[in-house]
């Protein structure tokens, strides 16, 4: 009896997510999913027949729903018959179609978009009262109507129910009970933590060359089987995004006993599950597409972000460094949107070690989302202290230090070994350069003042910034000394390397403009 | 016999935006539309009965297209039957259901996903040439294949004819055939200019207090008489958006002798189809929603800009200004994204004045997209030399300045008063504050390298930045010494008064802020 109900309007059916959503919900056959339709007939500018003659009911149909037409959203009765019908079909989501009138009871409001978003001032409230025959004082609730909506009794009895299931099963499988408990709390197994921790370690020890896409599949194999919650998907990429691992196990229409969803080509539809996932409880869910088409889910990113909600999305082909799909593919500003919103950690990993970071940051934060930018193309591994294993969960860290350094370089993902290339290559002109990784610029903005200090020391200022992304949002480090090489146009189809080096992605130009900012 | 066709595949069908504009297009009776759906079962994971089982033929029946089913995608003459079928329904848009094969020919591929991205290789490319009995070399085209596709003849008797037609056309109305030629061609009227800036100057004299969303249809009034070729809408929000002027006249699905769309709630339908609208040209079209909603559309937004289209994005409802609406509406991040994209002009004008100009900034613009961004609440109107009115098409100006300023505030929107606000109370301390204005960064950011530092004296390091959106953008003009007044979490429900003094937009925390920045 484990339902759930959703309530749509006109605007809602109107927006593509319906389709996106209801599709996916048709074709994994959910059917104890039941959505009311609010069928008013009325939107912000008015009558809807000039924007909006689905036949709705039909469409519904035709992505395999259960539909109940023609149902009076008045009249409880048959509203009740309606879910007793809904509950009764199992095998299909069903769609309540009820028509009502919006702003009912009003006589000189009802029926029109006068009343979707405006108080309907005291006098109509009087006339509306009138209307009712409701001659009850404000926020009086007479008897007869609190004991018809009083629940308490019920809901004990439910909640005791429950609590003595719960218990009968805890007799028998204590160690399943306390497992279902552990995931409903939100709890990581205890042992989480240091795994992870050992998992990086590895990471670290084993210097592997490949692409930070690659290096997040690797993650998720190593951590998959500690989290049986883990709950994964991709909106039709999951050869590209890698996000497949060894213990997955596809969801279908006729098997819910998985724990992979193909979610089709329905970025936002998915990103919206995701968050809907999130809110349920029980599980870590990820979903996975590539960074430019983060842009279709935009909303539900920021959702999961405003609702605090620990949603993991997964965005690989994260530059122009994807090569040849060209500018419609390769993202530019996305990751000004993704950092710029409030509550959102936004992770660029520079290889193997700083991916296995990002993914277990992403799983330990319960209060809110993580976005995870891989690249497509080969990361060259760098090698790195314990301490500075252990500062990377700090967002930025010193990955390469000098005895007195003129300059600072900040780079993030692919672009790291590029800087320390060019830091080895200022060195040999007697130019003191230290190397700071920033995989994620939030939580290095989070960290205390002197940490932040030890990193990007304040009397430093020939700083220069270099990500293959949008460069604007860079000088917030550099300032206005410093230079940043980054994209201020769109990319070009060409392969990645070449891309790579057009628009300024070379050692030469990244010495140059340290140069430039020494002075 | 003007036609348009579309290709949709799978992955377009699963996408919301597909449901976005049908149905829209099923509303509008468009009948002079045809799309081909390459129905060949494949997307990028696989077979796509996984995930995609919609009866797509009775989805778009229930948008009321007519629909052509089962039609052989391999077949020529069916498809050619099928075309002849869709341009004799001429009141309903229609869909021709192609049954395909994807990688048709392919021995070992054929059917399969493999053969959506990647090459097919040289033995199998050597394979398909066997099956299909293509014994011609690379790039050889038969001479009877390329007479049967040679359309030379064809087309140069199509184009002579229509060429004597609009001749004839000429003969009988110069004057209406010169206008036709001059939409087409996409110039403006040739007193437009002057017009314009004429009102701008009288927006100047008025010192109107009102809502830059006011200022907006105020300005639609102003220009609209001059631009027969202006086509306006809204997303469901005509009222709010205020995009409607007084010579409006709704197009519908009856009547296409009309200027203004009502798109319905379908946001990133209306800037897809605003896009189409622009690449067909003889048109200048705006569409509105609030800037929050900008999200659901981001990437249409982004295609005007990377297509170098004229799409005019009307954005009301700028900040958290707007109020009780809550933090699901409240932009934060929102003009981030817009500014990082390239080729995007972004305008938040803060008076009437601004928003004339930046509408004629718009108008004018004719390769590229521009966001005009208005508040909901009324902002008052700041008194400027006619040089200073000049300089708002610059992107930047001073708009109060001082003898020796000490620090530099920089402010757009409703932000801008109060800035002129602390500026008056730091005067008062004795502490001289130069006002800039910057409703449009990316121009201010193209003009030269004087009169950028005439405006932003780089010796004055005490700079302060006050917009009601995202603080890390402003950086870029303030850099380390600076202070940002800004936004760093989100909004939330309050009376917009009363949130902007909880998040700091006071003349008290601008004052300590350029206090502070001047040490």
């Amino acid at each position: 009896d484990h339902q759930t109900y959703t309530f749509l309007g006109d605007g809602c059916l109107m927006e593509g997510i319906s389709h996106e959503v209801c599709s996916l919900a048709g074709t994994l056959k959910l059917g104890k999913l039941t959505a009311f339709y609010d069928d008013n007939g009325i939107s912000i500018d008015g009558e809807v027949e000039g924007w909006f003659n689905d036949d709705t009911p039909a469409r519904f149909e035709a992505y395999g729903w259960h539909v109940i037409a023609n149902v009076d959203g008045h009249d409880s009765d048959a509203i009740k018959a309606a879910i007793d019908a809904a509950h009764a079909e199992t095998g299909k989501p069903t769609l309540i179609c009820c028509k009502t009138i919006i702003g009912f009871g009003s006589p000189n409001k009802q029926g029109k978009e006068d009343c979707h978003g405006a108080a309907l001032g005291v006098d109509e409230v009087a006339l509306t009262r009138k209307a009712l025959g409701w001659n009850h004082g404000p926020f009086e609730i007479p008897a007869d109507h609190y004991a018809g909506w009083n629940g308490v009794a019920k809901g004990t009895s439910a909640q005791t129910a429950w609590a003595d299931q719960l218990e009968e099963y805890r007799a028998a499988h204590p160690e399943l009970a306390e497992e279902f408990e552990r995931r409903t709390r939100g709890d990581l197994p205890e042992d989480f933590s240091a795994n992870a921790d050992a998992y990086i370690q590895e990471c670290q020890d084993k210097m592997e060359k490949i692409a930070s896409r690659k290096a997040s599949q690797n993650c998720l194999n190593a951590f998959g089987p500690m989290l049986p919650e883990l709950l994964g998907g991709s909106a039709d990429l999951a050869g590209s995004n890698l996000t497949i691992w060894s213990g997955c196990k596809d969801i279908s229409g006729d098997n819910a006993d998985g724990n992979y969803i193909y979610y089709g080509v329905r970025e936002f539809g998915m990103s919206a599950m995701m968050n809907g996932i999130a809110l349920h409880g029980g599980f870590i869910n990820y979903g996975a597409t590539f960074l430019m088409f983060m842009e279709y889910a935009r909303n539900a990113v920021r959702m999961a972000a405003l609702m605090k909600q620990q949603s993991i999305f997964v965005y690989t082909h994260d530059s122009i460094g994807l090569g040849e799909d060209g500018p419609t593919h390769q993202p530019v500003e996305q990751l000004s949107a993704l950092r710029a919103t409030p509550n959102l950690h936004t992770w660029r990993p520079c290889d193997t070690v700083e991916s296995a970071v990002s993914w277990k940051s992403a799983i330990e934060r319960r209060d809110g989302p993580a976005a995870l930018v891989f690249s497509r193309q080969g990361l060259k591994p760098m090698p790195r202290t314990p301490q500075q294993v252990a500062d990377i969960g700090r967002g930025g860290y010193v990955l390469k230090d000098c005895a007195a350094p003129q300059a600072i370089l900040i780079a993030t993902g692919s672009e790291v070994e590029l800087a320390v290339n060019a830091a080895d290559e200022l060195a040999g002109k007697g130019i003191q350069v230290r190397v700071v990784s920033m995989p994620c610029a939030e939580i290095f903005s989070a960290q205390d003042a002197d940490y932040r200090d030890s990193v990007l020391t304040p009397t430093i200022r020939a700083r220069v910034a270099v990500e293959a992304l949008h460069a604007d949002y860079w000088f917030k480090f550099v300032g206005l000394d410093g230079r940043v090489v980054g994209m201020r146009t769109f990319g070009e189809s060409a392969p990645g390397d070449q891309l790579l080096k057009e628009f300024g992605f070379t050692v030469d130009n990244v010495v140059a403009n340290v140069m430039e900012a020494i002075g």
